[in-house]
């Protein structure tokens, strides 16, 4: 190969490359972010807080919306959610996710639209809708906002 | 210089060139969007909710999660907010948009955090939090989907 023809074949592959990268790395990572959400689903179900909180960017800086209530911080979560459904008299229920629609933003982000429903003992069924954003970290996609709202 | 050199060149420059190009992008993104929004409260308090709606992507797919409400749609959103806003009976109040936070997650595509404020003429303040999704179209930064919840 002449190294002009070479070079110019150069130039052609590379956003060739970056394209087919991208698009077999999507199904993978909507894969990888609903896993994460079942695990979620799961960890609640067994009442397991600390994995259900490990979907969760483990920062300071992870937000939560709830109606006109904003929240700041990975700790304060955990704590929150402990208080909430494991103090006395609270339950955690039955976590369901559904009609989850993963959305791709970029090759390290995302968002999630969803709802949730929770099943109680005494027959209530808070439920609602979310929109997560998610972002790939070395350790995996993370949850780094959550707007959740509903009844 | 030799082609081969020539060639190193090339596949340095390639990445290179993407960063300082995505880097130099972003404060630029980023004011284009808060432009958006800003538009969007200037369009609600002049009364003219086809302004306004130009925010948003103009697609059947555009969706607003309120409450426990998802609806569809930029005809659809536009129709309801002529019903709710503009009514008989209604108002439009006058609208503004506080601690607005803008955070890329890729060259074409970004969410932001923030809070609405209405004032009406009967001193009621409707009020609540939002999340938004921007993605960069060729017609500039639109909105895809709006989280909004309140009180």
């Amino acid at each position: 190969m002449k190294p002009q023809l070479f070079v110019l074949s150069l130039i052609l592959s590379v956003p060739a490359f970056s394209l087919v990268s991208l698009s077999q790395n999507l199904p993978d990572s909507k894969q990888a972010i609903e896993t994460v959400i079942r695990q979620q689903q799961d960890a609640w179900n067994h009442a397991d807080l600390e994995a259900f909180m490990s979907g969760y960017w483990n920062s300071p800086d992870l937000t939560f919306f709830s109606g006109w209530h904003e929240s700041k911080g990975w700790q304060a979560a955990l704590d929150r959610y402990k208080k909430s459904y494991q103090g006395a008299g609270h339950e955690m229920g039955k976590l369901e996710f559904s009609n989850l629609r993963i959305e791709m933003l970029g090759p390290e982000s995302a968002f999630v639209r969803g709802e949730f429903h929770l099943t109680m003992s005494d027959g209530k069924t808070p439920h609602g809708l979310f929109t997560l954003i998610f972002r790939k970290f070395p350790e995996g996609w993370k949850i780094v906002h959550d707007h959740s709202a509903g009844e």
